[in-house]
């Protein structure tokens, strides 16, 4: 059993400090045979790996070594910014090396990641027909649409063709994908009428037409729709791969969920992301790039928490008076703010997975609006309860049972309604939602909180 | 084109308002035909979703009409709450109708859903052979594991056959899968030793022998691997299928990469819910029911704003003498909760996909507190000065600058040590941390700022 404990163990790769110092010490010699070994020995995606996990640095340099052989599978393995930053060091020669021995999406995504002057010289260095149809399909498309992840190598036959002809065909034919999933069915304009998985092929006799066991209701992907959209599609209805079309309904390429799994993984994580105000990071950044990276955001609550602080200012001669307020306005602040938290997270996926419809929108934000109320009047008496056995004092209790009740029905609201705007207006919800939302509760929080405490305690 | 236009309208299904109150009208009038049409109409999904949306009182009068046909794939496609509730009403003659209809993964999940009353009944009426697989694989794998979401039907060959020996194999054998993205080449024991792509089987010439057209670093799943663990491996290896094995390291199925889109979008939607400490909530439960699930965690945020304002209530006297400091502190707890959550964010992702080694862990633990100690010193500036430009006094300035840089800091430092922690004691750090850091950040934020308040300001 040697091959199969052989091969999990190549899988299962980790990148040690140890196995980096060594490279870095062969760096350093420029010992190219060593560096070119210990990548190519690895797959893909676990030379990858250890390519991130390389100080910067020392990267930089080892792409600068001459001779430096890494298969352009690697380059498609490594994240987006480090793709770009990596690409953008290497000599033209060498990327036009990658991009021809590559499938077509992965070619696409290395021009995309190029600067425009190397761009130029890389198009001068690929065959014209190559050149042609990469920039065809990103003048055609933009990015994150379904065509820019797409590989136009397919395998397509006339309907008219049996299934021995059409086994006959693949064995013949060089210049095929390596592997596909299904066998598209077209007509004589190259629209499909159907597909045949490559299993239903090897299971039907060879007389047996395309046609008859092709499947007509197979999702087709428009070139032009969101790649996010399209992760929803195959998670939604379990699909391998699908067919992509143009405007006339032409096929001119095919998606299989090997790439849509990174599509699904890379949206649903940068929301999370987003909501909490972190950009794309690399486990490899140095402390002041990531400082660099999240300063914008918390740039951004600080004003937030000023605007809170400021409306904090007007009520300064109740605070005075009273220091019990002060003690206490940060629980309705945070309650506020953890019930909209709640509901803008539901809200955010809810758009993403477009589940919000005309239909649906209002009786929805209405149900928000009303859990925040419920969840209100429950927190009104627990924490009445338990300000009157600190302070004594009844009306103190009242004051903030009141405002808890105002202040978490405003945060079901203000956790639906604030992205649900945003996302009319075409701002993305995930990002901006959290800013607006933080301050509609701490403002009415502290403002429900300080302001009718002149009314409820006569100060 | 008709085929087309009608594959994707068929596809792009919506549930509108009006559907959902004909359905209701059909239901109290017990009009079975035109529920079982409306239901087979649609795809499994599309019927799932619809499925989703009639409020529950109406959904269980349905499921009790006599003569409701629907698809085994429906209950499939409904998320995992709702197909419990759903398999819990129905007669055990229907369920077991079900069961016997899927494929085993889906049979399997849906004995999994049974109650154990329901589960017995069910047993009884299915094939016993069925009944002993399926009860093997409960009881040798835990939920969560590769096992349980793999399919038992699988295709393998021996490792002498020839690609014609196999392609008539297929042709002859019926009870085979319906689609098989590859196939399997083992040993007399059943022990996988490579796999062949079904579309290189129709590539290669009739008298290729299996084993030399065979790949053998494919990587193969052990059944009691968690299914996350598997999400991750597709993802990161590009997997369109991958062979399960048991301990003996003997096939014992295999998982395709439309079963692992729903894995790996629910463990990352999963881990930014439980982050906002939302539970699983669906679309059509009541404001009451998620005003339920939404309480505890409100609950022990309101223990943590307790905390926070208990540790305020030690400094009364400062508050008393200088108002300016019950205005200014939340600013100090704020951009601590914030940064926090920025690095907690990013820890709970990377513990997520293993990028948590004990040679980078103290590395990476030592960057989070300097990004939080340089933006620390990067606002206790800019704070600073927007404090002296508001109070005109220098010691507040300096004071809220020092707090500043020591609760961020503090954020840095417990925003990956309090989730890695967790981790190492087993508990789920995307549910827990939130509170532990909020905790500490407000604690810190507070006791830092209004204790040195007496220092500073010599008060």
């Amino acid at each position: 059993m040697s091959n199969i404990d052989q091969s999990i163990e190549t899988r299962t790769f980790e990148v040690t400090q140890e196995s980096i110092d060594q490279l870095i010490n062969n760096i350093k010699s420029k010992n190219i045979e060593f560096i070119n070994n210990q990548f190519n020995d690895l797959n893909p995606s676990d030379a990858a790996e250890l390519l991130s996990n390389i100080p910067e640095k020392f990267r930089v340099k080892m792409l600068l070594i001459d001779g430096l052989q890494i298969k352009p599978e690697v380059i498609i393995e490594l994240n987006n910014q480090l793709q770009k930053d990596i690409l953008n060091k290497l000599p033209s020669d060498n990327i036009a090396d990658i991009v021809n021995n590559l499938e077509s999406d992965n070619a696409l995504q290395v021009v995309t990641n190029l600067n425009e002057d190397k761009k130029i010289e890389v198009f001068e260095k690929i065959p014209t027909e190559d050149k042609n149809l990469i920039e065809e399909v990103l003048k055609a498309y933009p990015e994150g649409s379904a065509a820019r992840i797409m590989q136009t190598e397919y395998c397509a036959v006339p309907k008219n063709w049996s299934v021995g002809e059409t086994i006959d065909y693949l064995r013949e034919t060089e210049e095929l994908p390596k592997e596909f999933l299904q066998i598209f069915v077209v007509d004589e304009n190259n629209r499909p009428l159907g597909s045949v998985s490559s299993s239903r092929v090897l299971r039907n006799p060879r007389d047996k037409k395309m046609q008859e066991i092709m499947d007509e209701a197979q999702l087709l992907i428009h070139g032009d729709w969101e790649k996010e959209q399209v992760g929803y599609l195959f998670e939604e209805y379990n699909l391998v791969s699908a067919g992509v079309i143009d405007k006339n309904n032409k096929l001119i390429g095919m998606i299989t969920a090997d790439d849509i799994l990174t599509v699904l993984k890379e949206s649903t994580e940068e929301d999370a992301f987003k909501l909490a105000g972190v950009q794309d990071e690399e486990i490899t950044d140095s402390a002041v790039k990531i400082t660099k990276k999240r300063f914008i955001w918390l740039t951004i609550n600080l004003f937030t928490a000023v605007i809170a602080s400021y409306v904090i200012g007007f009520f300064d001669g109740n605070i005075e008076k009273v220091v019990a307020l002060a003690i206490l306005m940060p629980i309705v602040a945070s309650m506020g703010g953890n019930a909209a938290t709640q509901t803008l997270t539901v809200t955010v996926r809810l758009i993403a997975t477009k589940s919000l419809t005309s239909e649906n929108l209002f009786k929805i934000i209405n149900k928000e609006f009303f859990v925040g109320f419920f969840n209100g009047i429950l927190f009104s008496f627990i924490t009445g309860l338990f300000v009157y056995f600190w302070f004594y004092d009844f009306k103190l209790s009242l004051l903030i049972g009141v405002s808890m009740i105002i202040n978490m029905a405003c945060a079901g609201f203000s956790g639906i309604a604030i992205p649900v705007i945003l996302d009319r207006f075409k701002i993305d919800p995930a990002v901006a939602s959290t800013v607006f939302v933080t301050t509609v509760t701490d403002v009415v929080g502290f403002v429900s909180f300080l302001g009718l405490a002149g009314f409820f305690l006569g100060i």
